[in-house]
């Protein structure tokens, strides 16, 4: 019986010829990451085990984007922790304020993740380098301030299911669609603990950015990770990204998955996911007229280059809703800088959106356009669990791009067609 | 006896033809302005009154920007407070997000102030208003909830101190070294109750932002207004700005000051105002080695274009030192165009800064940009009060845009000089 690109990944980094699914491994990291809300409880962890070094000062990424720039205090005071264990243990890979951003668009825009590594990340979105052909998982506090200090982790070698992609999107389709849809078909525990890996020949089809918010998405299917299979696209990436080696990991012919879908790209509507579970997903046949106080581009999601530039196409010449609060929030530095020249920026502004400083901010209810009692957001982030984005009676529906730009413009939630002729 | 430019504004706003300092009048308002700390205490004390609608619905303005977008649950209630009054009032100049900025620096871009009004604020920083000539000064919640039933406002009449300016200021002096120089000379409470009334022939080289930065901070010196004769450049503001009437109001030759003060603009040196007072200036003779953590450039004070200007002007072409986050707040989303058009905010990003949405954010403690414990901010805030900005431990220097921009370049308190050839 052959291996997944999980398996074979995993296989390799523990040093072993073969992996089984439910085997215990011990595996070696080729980074370890941190946000501003895991790492000092990481670092502390870390000091307890009585470290005194991190094993490999290349191989640590910490990133404060959660509440960044500081919201409070505490936010402050935890930031701070960070930054002086960066600068005690000489992290390279420590990102202040200004040549920041979300961590999940931050890390492959850096080039620290090629095809083949294991990453783990104490943040749940950690999956999102599977879009590289990488494991990469979310872990707790804990596992990373282990991982710190000996670079290596435990693992459970999941099972997987195989997504087989064939045909292309449909306009205004985009990753953020296939992934609500794959969600709504098998439920936020329809891969638990799985890896949730994906091919076929309409792989090609879709843009890295597409991929990357399907990758970040599988941890709300409950997978232990999303990965793709490497291909042409991902090697131009990587090539324009990275300088680090890599090995591209392809399945085993006769590799074992639990389950195997087939999915046809164009048979994919443009797909909304109601509160407050991802799995709970409606086609525009079905969603009526439902009014919104506030619209969210950004997160770790869909706040990359592509993102911004389908909620400028419709947003260009079109004014928000006066009740729609828009809140737009690049990802990185980078691409606020790169949305600037390209003039994206220049047409959110006249619109009447607002435009963020890189950060999570509101996708977690940290700060920057939190959500009162009773109002709702369509949001391009990734949760929208009770709560997530503020008060308890707030909700928030997950969208695309595309219809986020479209429904800050009705103020209610719209399909794209409703608005560009 | 002649009366001063306040005097006559308030006498012509009592109906009266003459008042004397210390006299209690009852003026009409010609705007009364609150924001998402203030409008909500406001509005509650209005409806507690009786208050069915406001006085003028075009002559009360609502500008959420405090903890604004929403930094959390409490001000996103907050904000929702004053939203539902807006709209239920039909209140004209409610400023959603996106349409907004920092109030004093919105509420002139907008032109709902000219020379000779009366305007009131529950916001200290309303006396920034008086650059255009008219008197304006902050009040309390329930003053402000009392005018937007009555259109009327209780006031006691101040006396005034002069300020007959000459000269013209030297190279990167501007107008926050202006005012932090007469805080310094006159103390936090050197104009207490008093207006500070600004004339000579020193005022033609003053910008108008200049002026709008050196009223802005008039409250810091404890005053109950500062006001600046009208000339040819107000005039040309105003045009520019505004379709109200206005009437301007000269001080009469034999107005009686408590005070007048002669400064040569020529003899102001960079100042900055150390911890904990603005009183507690010093210039860069007396200043040392000084390393910081973070800048911000924004505020009421100084986050207009011409205080972008020069900080970009500065670190065009330079980096951010890596320790020192550096925070650029634009005060209004128009600021923030026009900065985005000049290359502006380009200049900030490649610097490695980030750009903030308008927010006063960080400047009141709010959010945006909070200091740890121990930590140090050069500022072109308006106050630098124990814990300000974030911890009790922290420190708030106070100085203009270009001592801040060149000390996110060298990482200490610094001088334009020392990295502008």
């Amino acid at each position: 019986m052959g291996m997944t690109m999980t398996q074979k990944i995993l296989a390799a980094h523990a040093g072993l010829d073969k992996v089984e699914p439910g085997q215990l491994i011990m595996a070696n990291v080729d980074l370890v990451l941190g946000n501003d809300i895991t790492a000092p409880v990481a670092i502390r962890e870390f000091k307890r085990m009585g470290a005194k070094r991190v094993f490999d000062r290349k191989k640590v990424a910490l990133v404060p984007d959660h509440f960044t720039p500081n919201k409070d205090i505490k936010s402050a005071e935890q930031c701070k922790i960070i930054r002086e264990f960066a600068y005690d243990m000489e992290i390279e890979n420590y990102f202040e304020v200004g040549q920041m951003g979300i961590e999940h668009a931050l890390i492959p825009e850096k080039g620290l993740v090629v095809p083949g590594d294991v990453v783990i990340g104490a943040d749940s979105h950690t999956c999102t380098y599977g879009a590289l052909g990488a494991f990469s998982t979310g872990v707790g506090s804990t596992d990373m301030a282990a991982a710190m200090a000996t670079g290596q982790a435990w693992f459970k070698v999941p099972e997987a299911i195989k997504f087989v992609l064939k045909g292309r999107l449909n306009k205004w389709v985009s990753g953020k669609d296939v992934i609500l849809h794959i969600i709504g078909m098998i439920g936020v525990d329809g891969a638990l603990y799985q890896s949730m890996e994906f091919t076929g020949e309409g792989l090609a089809s879709l843009s890295m950015d597409d991929r990357f918010t399907i990758a970040n998405m599988a941890i709300e299917a409950g997978a232990k990770n999303g990965i793709f299979e490497v291909d042409d696209k991902t090697l131009e990436y990587v090539k324009e990204h990275s300088t680090k080696e890599f090995k591209v990991y392809k399945a085993d012919e006769d590799a074992r998955y639990s389950k195997v879908f087939e999915i046809d790209l164009s048979s994919i509507p443009l797909t909304v996911a109601f509160p407050h579970l991802p799995e709970n997903v409606r086609t525009f046949d079905e969603i009526g007229d439902i009014p919104i106080d506030q619209v969210v581009i950004g997160s770790c999601t869909n706040g990359r280059l592509s993102d911004l530039r389908i909620a400028a196409q419709i947003l260009k010449g079109n004014k928000v809703h006066p009740r729609v609060r828009t809140i737009i929030i690049p990802a990185t530095q980078r691409i606020y800088l790169e949305a600037m020249r390209e003039g994206l920026l220049e047409i959110f502004i006249e619109a009447g959106a607002v435009v963020s400083t890189p950060t999570c901010g509101p996708c977690l209810g940290g700060h920057m356009g939190i959500l009162a009692k009773g109002e709702r957001a369509v949001a391009t982030t990734n949760r929208n669990f009770v709560g997530r984005m503020g008060h308890v009676e707030s909700e928030v529906y997950l969208a695309s791009p595309a219809v986020a730009a479209a429904s800050a413009i009705t103020g209610k939630i719209s399909s794209p067609e409703e608005v560009v002729k």
